[in-house]
């Protein structure tokens, strides 16, 4: 195994002593990179996915340009919908569609128990390519949706805006939704502990909707899932890191569901946070991430805003509160990149 | 003055006993019900804002059918826009447009000061219907958009994703955007004073994209504006309430704005806000209005698990935590309204 050269991001997701502050960013490998955009040129989001020479091409691009402390394989939370046997295609400018979407319980009993080997084998493929370029650099992390983020896809059979239908099957069919919610469990607990298995040297669960939930719908149809996936990964000291938009009504909770960091939206104070869980785990975030529309001096500002928030702590990996957005300036991130790198010696 | 006779809302909203727990529905006057889509079919968006008597008319739609104890005269929070000189266009299954949205200082010095009376006498006109049919049933309540909230619109040029164009704005051009929200804040105080002079009972403000914002920056671009807008209001005794979606993070500050009531969504636990926030202010809300898509024995619950959160306290309005979805049966929000009428007396 190589040793990772540089495992800022590692030693604070385990709340250890570190020199600066770490960071990446959601969406890092994305469409605000001019080099990402000529791969996807040629290609297609899909393709990408299960092409592991272009999912690694593009997974490295930020560690070079923008100068991040860990990368994230380039993938899709869909693929496990797509193991499982539901149909996936990306509609330009539209966004993601699963066809015939899971509406009743005999719909569940269709989906495949996926053998992450062979299902998934072009990600693993992606996962082992990755690390051998980035030769110990910097970590790389591993990710999944939430079970009820996935869910949510397989029953509206895309995005939705008034998700009408996830809460009707949830509501009207429970014991369906539950089931659901299990078998889903289990494909990402297998899928999680695969990547782990290929190289990954931490993992984050992505429940993009679950602040769509009320706080005990929230505990029931998500949390609960994300505990059991949790607790079934097969990992050695490999930091799990789940992050819950807008969950902010249940963050003691999240804080006791097994994950070594929680990562946070940009409406929560990192500082108050800390002061409310305590210790029990590291935070990562999180900036807004509009603020990298403003000028150089509004994103110093208001990133030693977040630094000064969370203050001179162990566990803190510096993020957005939220993917970096497409119109974005790759100077503007670097620069980000670049201030927290200088700022937040001064918190250590 | 024809005195009303059911003023359980009133007196909920400022704190004072009532024999059960007053309630209305965001949206009530809205597209689930098939009384209102005769009208609609009829009529288009705009033009049944602009004619007082089918405003009128879908105004006091749910109080005959649903019996609610309050009514919101029926019109939308971009009147205002349209009032200040932008052309304001409702795209069907798009939402608004504003053409030539605000992209530079130059570009706000052409809105125009508005006079309410003359500018806005259809909502005016549509108040005093709306309160003589009424007859003193229920209270009115009148309504605005926040200047924030405005201002993303006029700004955006209608809705938005990303909401990338409002943020550029206030980071950019911060003096520019205070400008705006100065402008805009006058109107909406003008708008709503000529509200009450017509007749309403009860005003409400919608700060319906205050939750995209940072904590900091909520305080400086939206509730600022709502508190001056609140202190300029022209009033006897009717009660304000200020409905902050996604603003869980500034509750403390939003209870000291001025506003009697202050609005829940469905992700804050109720009860734990009135322990928090003290008895300054009332509070409305905040049933997950997806709940209505379950039966009637799961509507019951959660009904009943949101009085029971707010407890025997004074003070509380019954609500939805968002509006009433457009697919949501009539039957369904009656029951609700019938439970809320019958479960809350023991808590009174």
């Amino acid at each position: 195994m190589t040793k990772i050269t540089n495992d800022l991001f590692l030693r604070a997701c385990k709340g250890k002593s570190v020199e600066r502050t770490p960071i990446w960013i959601m969406r890092q490998a994305g469409r605000y990179l001019p080099e990402y955009r000529a791969v996807r040129k040629k290609s297609n989001f899909i393709t990408m996915c299960k092409t592991p020479e272009l999912a690694s091409e593009v997974t490295i691009q930020p560690v070079d340009l923008i100068g991040v402390d860990a990368a994230i394989i380039f993938s899709d939370i869909l693929v496990i919908p797509e193991a499982m046997g539901m149909k996936l295609e990306m509609i330009e400018s539209k966004g993601p569609k699963l066809y015939d979407p899971i509406r009743k319980a005999s719909d569940i009993d269709k989906l495949k128990t996926i053998d992450a080997v062979k299902d998934l084998k072009y990600v693993l493929d992606a996962v082992s390519m990755t690390k051998r370029e980035l030769n110990g650099r910097v970590p790389l992390i591993g990710f999944a949706g939430s079970p009820w983020t996935l869910m949510t896809y397989m029953v509206e059979g895309g995005g939705s805006k008034s998700f009408s239908e996830i809460k009707k099957f949830i509501y009207n069919q429970p014991e369906a939704a539950h089931k659901l919610l299990d078998k889903i469990a289990d494909a990402v607990a297998e899928y999680l502990s695969a990547k782990i298995e290929a190289g990954a040297n931490a993992l984050q669960i992505f429940d993009t909707w679950g602040g769509l939930l009320s706080p005990a719908d929230f505990e029931e149809f998500s949390l609960s899932y994300i505990e059991k996936i949790i607790s079934q990964i097969k990992r050695k000291d490999e930091p799990v890191i789940v992050f819950a938009k807008g969950v902010h009504y249940k963050l003691n909770k999240l804080a006791e569901c097994g994950a070594d960091v929680i990562g946070l939206d940009w409406t929560m104070d990192i500082g108050k946070v800390r002061s409310k869980i305590g210790k029990k785990v590291a935070l990562q975030g999180n900036l807004d991430p509009t603020v990298l529309y403003g000028s150089e001096e509004k994103i110093r500002t208001e990133a030693v805003n977040v630094l000064k928030s969370f203050g001179k702590h162990k566990g803190h990996i510096f993020n957005l509160g939220h993917g970096i957005l497409p119109d974005v300036s790759p100077a503007k991130a670097k620069f980000l990149v670049d201030v927290i790198k200088e700022e937040s010696r001064k918190f250590h």
